[in-house]
């Protein structure tokens, strides 16, 4: 099976959440909206989106098609492919558990794209940095902790490991939980060097999935999208104070 | 099966999503926030948050106990829930669909949410209402519609039916689609009003789900909660003009 990822080209966004679970499951998968063969790149996505391929049109990427299947949503997206990458464990209870916990990234996701764009994704940055500054104070006082945090209790009770989030070894959630370290390190690097020590199992994760050889692979490669002010994670000093 | 719904007591909230699955599927239930019965009330859901009482604590409510089992997310409750109350297609296919669809709702909720709270809900909406009034401008003129209009589509484009969302016969999407046309005509009239002509099939299907049997007799019970300035959707004239 070949997998097939939509996604805007050029930005990590939440795509990134996807191809991190490709990568480490080593699937077989093309980068849709990257994709310079012929019937691929941005058109191939809007294509779907416009609900002239399909009679079930996703909202927005990311979607994954799988053989005729289409799937949307980050969360939804991983709830398919986990078991297939065998990025889970067999068990229903764990795969709801860890459903629940990519859920609650998918919030963690939502705030910490809203913090640059408070007022909605029609309107420019710069007509709205004013809200943001007062967004970004809250979000670094309040919401960055009591997510991390709660994410560390997670691995501090998991009873299965002193490491993952989920069972004995990797799940796709420690994949997640990774990539929101390392979009927040770049989008916040003030507020992140403040808080790392009151996260150290966050952090050993972080650490653990960065040394894996499909992952450091994958992070060395031209497939690696680079953190940018167009994408999910931006940084803007005046919001880093 | 006795299902406990753990949730905020007195508001509807994201909880009135499950409870809407659980009351059309003809469940057996406890809705753990609101109950006077020893053992329940707002302790017990704050118990199950604080980790005193398990090794998977959810970030927040609405959760779900089914036996041993925990579920937290209303999307994820309701993925669980649905097959179990029929509320949708066995077809796994059909399930994933639904379940993008119930994601796309969650962010729905989460921008009606926030209308109200552009700085984050940690804050009062007193001290931020001015920002709340041009993030409500833009709700009203391309978020609103933008949803709307996008469920109308897909009602439109159901191969199976002119109905409902998914499959041939109601689903718990369609549940939750019915409860953000109430809740969304309750904190915006005037926008509601507006745009109804423009989204008719969403429009019928909420008509038809309010005239379920199962339905109409909760909505006139004791069970169904009031919307209030305290809830997820809040009446604030100044952000509907």
């Amino acid at each position: 099976m070949r997998y097939e990822l939509y996604y805007w080209p050029e930005i990590p966004g939440r795509g990134e959440f996807i191809r991190l679970a490709l990568e480490a499951g080593g699937a077989d998968y093309i980068d849709v909206g990257n994709s310079t063969e012929p019937g691929y790149g941005i058109e191939a996505v809007t294509h779907w989106i416009d609900g002239t391929m399909t009679d079930y049109p996703p909202l927005a990427p990311p979607f994954l098609k799988a053989g005729k299947e289409v799937i949307s949503h980050v969360a939804g997206i991983l709830l398919y492919l986990a078991p297939r990458l065998k990025l889970i464990n067999d068990d229903k209870v764990y795969q709801y558990w860890a459903h629940s916990l990519q859920l609650t990234i998918t919030d963690f996701v939502a705030e910490a794209h809203d913090v640059h764009h408070p007022l909605g994704p029609e309107l420019y940055f710069e007509d709205q940095q004013d809200v943001a500054v007062r967004r970004a104070r809250n979000f670094i006082d309040n919401r960055l902790p009591k997510f991390f945090h709660y994410f560390e209790c997670i691995i501090d009770k998991n009873p299965d490991s002193s490491m993952y989030l989920v069972g004995k070894r990797l799940s796709y959630v420690d994949l997640s939980l990774f990539h929101m370290v390392q979009g927040l390190r770049y989008a916040f690097p003030n507020a992140m060097a403040a808080l790392e020590s009151e996260i150290p199992k966050v952090i050993a994760l972080h650490d653990h999935v960065l040394d894996m050889p499909l992952i450091s692979e994958y992070l060395a490669s031209e497939r690696r999208l680079p953190f940018s002010e167009k994408g999910l994670f931006r940084h803007y000093p005046i919001l880093d104070q």
